[in-house]
């Protein structure tokens, strides 16, 4: 067996976490789409843009905190742009921001609650604090990584 | 605060969940494409087909598996036809089948040491086994109410 081949046992623990959060993802659209025709990557942009400062994030930090690489928020930003739900704006030499727009902000305020209960249903109330506080903190050991890994050359 | 509302822990654990997972899913993609042009969905797709006998699955079945609603399914299966890696069958009265092509079989079997070789590198070896047997059995219990979920009217 090759050195980086995958034992049974790391491939069926691999296997169980990458299908939950896709099932979960798929769930959340689901439901996302069906009450306010937003996509799981909307909520995203608009939930983040929202928290920062004047509703608005450099583009390279959206992206960084998003997990998304630049040819994908590339092309959410256009489609946003066109449903007029955020903008990109150049700001002199610091370069290009994206921005929440107020039917962003209702957008994101009427989709709110359905997805927060939704996130608690599927996935909070299904364990304990103790279990999510757990499962956070792993998940976190290895976003700390993914990030450091993604500033490396 | 309504009763839904999530307490900033569970927000904080669910959005640092979600996000190790979209990075990490960007992360595998990025390196399956520069490799094999395979998308993570078409390199499930073909994991999950060459593993069942005879190389195919229900429709539904693979659906189920790999966590996705019936028109990604159908959008993934039709890209993935055109370019000769999987077909669609009907057999019968039992419905529709999804069935791995040698194409298929070929791509999978370039692409499997490098996926493996960045699953370990970006997720497995970030945890100790106990950690990882950790987070897989958390993300396993909210996997089968997802499941469960899922059967539900």
């Amino acid at each position: 067996m090759a050195a980086h081949a995958l034992t049974e046992r790391e491939l069926r623990a691999w296997r169980t976490s990458f299908r939950m959060l896709e099932l979960l993802r798929t769930r959340l659209e689901q439901q996302l789409q069906a009450s306010s025709g937003l996509s799981n990557a909307d909520y995203t942009v608009l939930a983040l843009l929202s928290e920062a400062p004047g509703g608005r994030l450099r583009v390279y930090e959206l992206g960084r905190a998003a997990g998304w690489e630049k040819s994908r928020l590339h092309h959410q930003l256009t489609r946003m742009g066109t449903r007029g739900l955020a903008a990109r704006e150049r700001c002199g030499s610091r370069g290009m921001y994206a921005v929440i727009t107020e039917k962003g902000r209702t957008a994101l305020e009427e989709a709110a609650p359905g997805h927060a209960r939704e996130v608690r249903r599927l996935f909070v109330d299904r364990l304990t604090p103790e279990e999510l506080d757990r499962f956070a903190d792993l998940a976190g050991t290895v976003l700390d990584h993914l990030r450091a890994d993604d500033q490396a050359p």
